[in-house]
């Protein structure tokens, strides 16, 4: 059903560039003096929160919805996801006037729901499991014809993911280290692939809440493991890593470290205060691993992808500690 | 005490830009489709949030302490204030290497009363009232020889409050209206001077919440008044406007209108929630005027002043609603 014997390659990351610079922003790079301070070192952080739909996904989507052919694209797109892909691939679906099918659980929040919908898709509802989501997508591609947009198994999804990459180090070229968050991969193998090509002296370091470690488990057994999964707040890292992602982590990852739940909503909650930026947790992991002296960076210059900004102001981690 | 005969012209404003621009940072101005859509118009958001200290008061504070003659310096700075321009003139006289006395109340936030101490000020404590303050920080200038550096009643800090406007209108010179609110007017005075000045077609508004109105009150009866004030949480904005500042609005300020505490509130939260950006509660002010439709800002350019980024996050306003 996915894509999984094809990876997209440096090439594919700079024709996504162009393709998708009409529909999305590019995302500023911020620097905090007190987080220098701190660190010991120089951090610029690439603001995906400040992207279209919230989050890096938008490139990622954007770029697979582009790409299709005109007959292809015709016949609509379909997903399934609760989070910032669902919107992303809807709105690229717009962008692109053709139709969008996104697959959500029952349950998912009503503030997504009606993102999706605003964006003029189609919300097809199921039973909130994984197991479910793939059933309904497929039975809905069965009936529409439409194309599978995965979130993270997809060439076009990894190559667009890789294009916030090609931006940071145009703007900061002689970065000593790249940081951002693994869940499924996609923004991983596509950020470790562009800055790979870009620079190849660059380290790549991949970051992970210690709940949900499959990638650093897998990393070190130089094989894919599916593991089980405890919660963890940053709930866009709670996936397995996806097959063709894993191949590329492989590559040209240098290192995946773990973070612990306390310290992802530290850095959150520092972040925010340093910086006066929304993120959500999956955005902080990496610089948690930095607060938490899980990675040595002093003297370094390191750039971070802060991934996304959709939280919700009712439920932040730091003032419901009672409720949860 | 104060420099109430004296105000700053354009010049001033330049001249204070000129002397603060290695210390201070320059601001982005920042836009979102999403209240461009609701709004029907343009706003540009300039972001003080993101200036030194967390809000344009570090403007204020290096001009005036960096206009100083050196035997004057030398002896030292002092000023009474809870908030931010505590912190700004802690830090302005940092570094210019000369001594700061910040007088504040005995129940100042500890991290407030840390950041003043971060910069190597000495920190006097005071009874909680205004006169205290006063009379406290009298004291102090008396057996130190210090310069008061007033939080807006002193023209040099009413000049390097206008710069913030300068900075806008050189990034966005066809605004047709320029919005931001008012407390003591430190701010309001200088960019209503600059902005006029600038381009004398533009409308300048100030916004203030209901709940501490005294310079709507003002502005309407023709005179400087006094009045009660209610809580608001806008706790920046509960200041009596200062008389040499209400002289200067009185001549180039087109209108005053006041906000709803629940308006203040939604308009914090929605400029959270679309920009992904930290605001305190009185940097909203002016946004929830346009929110809850006190202005028609329809088809027009609309600049508007962040002023600030401090905020608790263990008590935002809607996480704590139990709790007041």
């Amino acid at each position: 059903m996915v894509d999984v014997d094809k990876s997209p390659n440096f090439d594919a990351i700079r024709a996504a560039h162009q393709r998708i610079r009409p529909y999305i922003h590019r995302t500023p790079v911020l620097t905090s003096e007190r987080l220098d301070g701190t660190s010991g070192a120089l951090i610029f952080f690439k603001c995906e929160n400040f992207q279209k739909v919230g989050a890096f996904k938008a490139r990622g989507a954007t770029n697979a919805v582009f790409v299709l052919d005109d007959a292809k694209a015709r016949r609509g797109v379909a997903t399934h996801s609760s989070g910032n892909h669902g919107a992303a691939v809807a709105r690229a679906a717009k962008l692109r006037g053709v139709p969008a099918y996104i697959v959500m659980p029952s349950n998912s929040a009503k503030v997504k729901i009606r993102a999706v919908e605003s964006y003029g898709a189609q919300v097809v509802f199921c039973e909130p499991t994984e197991e479910w989501r793939e059933i309904k997508c497929a039975e809905v591609i069965n009936q529409t014809g439409a194309t599978l947009i995965h979130s993270f198994e997809n060439e076009h999804v990894m190559a667009g993911q890789g294009t916030a990459a090609i931006e940071l180090l145009e703007d900061v070229p002689d970065l000593d280290l790249i940081m951002c968050p693994v869940g499924g991969g996609g923004l991983l193998s596509g950020t470790a692939m562009a800055a790979k090509s870009m620079r190849s002296q660059i380290k790549v370091i991949a970051v992970e809440p210690e709940n949900a470690d499959d990638a650093a488990q897998s990393f070190r057994a130089g094989r894919r493991l599916v593991t089980e999964k405890k919660f963890t707040i940053a709930d866009g890292l709670r996936t397995n890593i996806g097959e063709p992602n894993f191949a590329i982590v492989q590559q040209y990852v240098d290192a995946i470290v773990t973070v612990s739940e306390e310290a992802i909503v530290l850095a959150m909650r520092t972040i925010w205060e340093a910086m006066k930026i929304v993120i959500e947790p999956s955005a902080a992991v990496p610089y948690a691993a930095i607060q938490e002296s899980k990675i040595e960076i002093r003297g370094k210059r390191v750039g971070i992808i802060l991934t996304g900004g959709n939280v919700d102001l009712d439920a932040l981690p730091w003032n419901c500690s009672r409720d949860r």
